[in-house]
């Protein structure tokens, strides 16, 4: 065979077209430059080669290869992740799940369906909707994101309020060990599986445990009836403090978002405009769904909050055509910005519900303090921000700038008792910020994990730990032996 | 000091009251005796000693002690497990941790609470039940059992059909580490926190990963309603038939029970008569919550489902009083058993609810095969089934026969496609069962964990994995390595 590999010797390039083919292994620098990078494109990094399996066992067998001869390696599904998870920081040998795609089967009567990781999110609901059914997760990447991908950083979306996020629809994984073997894991269908719970550490590893090649899903009923309201506010602290008042009523809304002005005037220059009023503060998007019966009802307690909260306009969606409307605006929430901005980052912080304007106060003078736009969009119901620091890359020292403007946002929301990452994973982007809210013994106790699956660190390694960070862990292998 | 210890040496005795008090350990046989099983009691061993730490300070000594002493030791909360998880298989030292009960803080606006790991399950309830709150796990010892167990456990209970697990309401636990190291792990409120899931498994890791010494559990605002059924049914099947139909009809009830005759024999021979027909074949409890919108609704539709389904009577619950009397006649159902039958064994696996008519046709014939009566009692929404084996220990052989026909129950869980425990925990009873659902592979995966944490296996050793099992784990270490 006459390959030759820009990257890795020409001898691995053949033996992993051996087990792929040769029409499934990419190795060239100009095919390579498509993989530098995932949806944080702030890190690149050339892989060595891609490579494209059809099968578990294919997975299985460039997995052996990779280990015997210590090639690093990593696995990528449709690139969107947020965080670099799928960034070749070390030039790994990239394993591209796309090819993998099937829906392996669906048991409606014990509500759940099987997939192959590479599989996209939404086309799991398209394949079993006219049979009255729906796959829960909904990252705003749904169109194109894989369910590898998903279990990989524990994906959320905007229904996860009231539905829980990926780890939550997970039943059951088959797994390519970074040595690679093969295990499944199931819950067979139980709450309270026996043996330790597998299935939630692989699920949000960040692709540094294992590689999933097959995925067994719960899948739900379309709920019987949805109603979706906007609620538009002068001021942040109404919209605050209606969304608690809402909670506080008993109501789990599927969803309750939340946008402020600098958002608003994203969105309405993107895709999708509403005609939203340009001098708002705030707005909301509620819905709640569930069995008809009752749904008005929790419908007119939303409308009475917001009123009892100043709203300035509230209204409810008259049709499905509104309701899907108002949430495809929505949902070009992060790629509007580009209408309003040359570049931006998306930030992805928790704080706890009641210390939301507060927060978001000091996002203001962190805005102020850098010169940079803030503009916020958020998982309001679970107090999952979105602080997207708009700059312009082609001025020196901008890029900088926002990436500590960002890095100001969590310490906010750390030091307010939340976290660092909601929904997008820590990756390369949030590593450092990692130590906000973990001790070195804490880190440890997860790198010790880490070290049980993943004990040669081939597999993607440098992600999810703060660097240097190996000292910290060997002074723990010490101390725990 | 003039300590004397029937079982250690001396100077443990006395280096261990040194750290909680004289007044606060047990070291004498006769003392220990009532520590030498726990809920599950066909197992029986004498602890070395029992100590009862006031503080989690006091939890790290002594860990730290035993560790660097070698001494084996386990934590006890209420004893009240079902699997044996408390029971001194290698005459640990007991850390009882019945002392450590206090009710740290509540936070009603984020909807958290703290308590230490011996506050009993439902006395957190009663705390906040003036401010309309509640602790959602309710398994059928809440009375009596403490969270710290729940968390070792992962304990369900009736109401998990709808609200989940007690791993669904753990959002932070303070952890003292098998060598005495004290770790703090939390979501900060986040549904996908940074980092891998050590809250996932640490919960439900059955004792041996850790001994938990502060316990943040998520609490949840009342249900502004509640309505409860009773429904009479001649046939198994229908009665299976119409919980599949309430499931379809898009319903989550908040529980679904089903006893079947033998068990409806036992309640009503025991404290809480409810006046049940004896001739009827199966019972359903239902119960809907919510806010009260809707509720009327959906409790038309189940009485709808139950008479399609050829119910002989089907009633809604009056008042409270009535409500509570349902309950309290179904949640004595196992110990009911002691009313009709000197001994029980509960078994405790979990099958698709689809195949819930097959499953129970097959318990019947192990029933007939071994001779012993087996009731039914069970979590029918999620399919978890207590089949409870009737036999008497004074007959020669009859523990031996009651012990395979529940294992044989379980085998027909696992060929089922379900699950051989599902709240019970696996413990001693049921490590060998294991098998029927993990290869040797799986396994060790899991005691690769466990060594991590515990890499003296001097902490609740000899649960939870099948034995020998160490031969299984070696080879595993060498293949990974």
């Amino acid at each position: 065979m006459a390959i030759k590999g820009g990257q890795i010797k020409d001898t691995h390039i053949e033996n992993l077209a051996k087990i792929v083919g040769t029409s499934a292994i990419l190795y060239k620098k100009e095919d390579l430059l498509a993989y530098d990078c995932d949806g944080f494109t702030i890190h690149r990094h050339l892989p060595k080669a891609v490579v494209f399996p059809n099968s578990a066992e294919e997975v299985a067998q460039i997995v052996k290869y990779c280990h015997e001869h210590d090639l690093p390696f990593l696995a990528r599904g449709a690139g969107t992740g947020l965080s670099g998870g799928a960034i070749p920081l070390n030039g790994e040998v990239i394993i591209s799940l796309t090819k993998m795609k099937r829906l392996v089967s669906v048991d409606l009567e014990n509500r759940r369906a099987v997939v192959e990781p590479g599989f996209i999110n939404l086309k799991l609901t398209y394949s079993i909707a006219d049979k009255g059914y729906y796959y829960a997760p909904d990252p705003s990447s749904q169109y194109c994101c894989t369910i590898g991908g998903n279990v990989a950083e524990n994906a959320g979306g905007a229904h996860c309020l009231k539905y829980g996020v990926t780890t939550n629809h997970i039943l059951g994984l088959e797994v390519v060990l970074p040595n690679g073997e093969m295990i499944e894991i199931s819950t067979n269908g139980v709450l309270d599986p026996p043996g330790y719970d597998l299935l939630g550490i692989l699920t949000g590893s960040e692709g540094t445990l294992g590689i999933v090649t097959k995925i067994t899903v719960r899948i739900l009923k379309n709920p019987e009836a949805k109603q979706t309201v906007l609620a538009y506010f002068d001021k942040v602290s109404d919209a605050s403090q209606a969304v608690s008042d809402i909670i506080s009523a008993g109501i789990v809304p599927a969803a309750l978002e939340m946008m402020d002005k600098t958002a608003i005037e994203g969105v309405e220059a993107a895709a999708f405009p509403v005609g939203h009023p340009k001098d708002i503060e705030a707005l909301l998007l509620i819905e709640v769904d569930g069995i008809s019966a009752g749904i008005d009802e929790q419908i007119q307690e939303i409308l009475k909050v917001c009123r009892s909260r100043n709203v300035r306009e509230v209204k409810v969606a008259q049709d499905e055509k509104e309701r899907e409307r108002w949430w495809a605006n929505r949902k070009t929430g992060f790629g509007a910005m580009g209408a309003i901005s040359p570049d931006y980052l998306v930030q992805d912080g928790v704080i706890p519900r009641s210390k939301l304007p507060e927060v978001l106060e000091r996002i203001r003078q962190i805005s102020e303090k850098y010169g940079l736009r803030i503009a916020n969009i958020f998982h309001a119901g679970d107090g999952n921000l979105h602080p997207l620091v708009l700059f312009d890359s082609r001025k020196p020292g901008e890029t900088e700038m926002a990436l500590a403007a960002g890095s100001e946002c969590l310490q906010a929301c750390a030091d307010a008792g939340g976290s660092i990452t909601g929904e997008h994973g820590v990756g390369i982007e949030k590593r450092e910020e990692m130590r906000f809210i973990f001790s070195d013994e804490e880190i440890a106790a997860q790198t010790n994990i880490r070290d049980v699956f993943n004990p040669k660190n081939l597999l993607n390694a440098g992600k999810l730990f703060p660097t240097p960070g190996r000292c910290v862990e060997v002074k723990r292998n010490e101390k725990m032996k």
